[in-house]
């Protein structure tokens, strides 16, 4: 049975993004801290086509969080390029080979054509909500799982509606003061933890949902 | 050398304790949620002279956070007995016999004579701030470590004011959607884990403070 799963960096306070966020700053001040602990890995940099890299606990967890995953869902926002009607010329942060591989379903308002990306990527862009979105996700995973990629918006849509079954977070050991919080406006969850990796800089756990907004109203 | 110390529970949305929190109900909505680890294990029921319960890694957590402290620190919210002058009648929350067997050092505006109660408890009302409350402590600690007992606040106000030395949280596996934030207003600061227990239903995470939000600016 295919999961729909979220794996996603948080600070100490909980945030995944620092304050004020822009096209020149996506990850918003202090942000990019919450990565860095993946861009050394053997993992990463061998789904970015890169070279070299630390082959360590850091780096399996890299390549656990993308085994297996058949589609992706993202918000508009991670996508990127503005509020509004599309500037067509905008095809994402990733350039033409994105590191997805899979179908990524894009959660907006406003209309576009499918665009076909190299390595397996390609960006659909979804108006009739986070519903239609995990069906056509699931329909083209093609038994694998589908990944909820962010951001926090659509990780907060899914959790309340009880369509999350797993949430693996990577716990960073900073404090960000601001920007946008995970769990914020998801009421009262609970959760089981099914695997800690205890790297020397981040802690990583990866929960079941238990319990979700839906069935404790 | 002795360390300044803080152990608490924290809930995944980053609440120490849940909204509405009242005389009655001093932990909030959901907020016994985060001791429930606790109160099963044989270390707390040794600590509040009960009988039985689990010696598990939840226990050994609970007797690794006790060990050595010669001294507790904690905010006068969580000493209880209301806002304002003192009503003397009012000696905190846990009887005659308190759980803490060390002095106390209570954080207050309003002066008080010291209590001495049983079992090696003496709480002790300091007006003259967090600084003047840990030089207080660290001298009647003999050597021992203090430990931050809280609330929330008095835990933001030494992590700010660069005098914390370790923080070790347990995550528990629940949101709880509001009330008391554990790392709110501390700005940008980093820690490194030195300890993961892994326990079934908690994650206990033991966090060096590196970088003060002092050191930072």
């Amino acid at each position: 049975m295919s999961s729909v799963t979220c794996n996603i960096s948080v600070s100490l306070d909980g945030y995944v993004a620092g304050p004020n966020q822009s096209t020149g700053n996506p990850l918003g001040e202090g942000g990019t801290a919450l990565h860095e602990w993946a861009l050394d890995t053997e993992g990463w940099r061998r789904q970015h086509e890169r070279e070299g890299g630390e082959r360590n606990a850091d780096s399996e967890v890299v390549d656990d969080v993308t085994r297996g995953v058949g589609a992706h869902i993202m918000g508009r926002r991670m996508f990127g390029g503005g509020e509004g009607p599309w500037d067509e010329s905008w095809r994402g942060w990733w350039g033409e080979k994105p590191p997805f591989g899979t179908p990524v379903f894009v959660l907006t308002h406003h209309a576009r054509e499918p665009l076909a990306m190299e390595g397996g990527t390609s960006f659909v862009f979804v108006t009739d909500g986070i519903e239609s979105a995990l069906d056509q996700a699931r329909a083209a995973a093609g038994g694998g799982d589908v990944a909820i990629a962010g951001g926090a918006s659509a990780i907060q849509q899914y959790l309340a509606a009880g369509m999350l079954d797993e949430l693996y977070l990577h716990l960073v050991p900073i404090t960000l003061g601001a920007g946008e919080r995970l769990l914020d406006g998801v009421g009262r969850l609970s959760f089981e933890p099914v695997k800690v990796v205890d790297s020397p800089t981040v802690t990583h756990i990866k929960y079941r949902v238990v319990r979700t907004a839906e069935e404790s109203r």
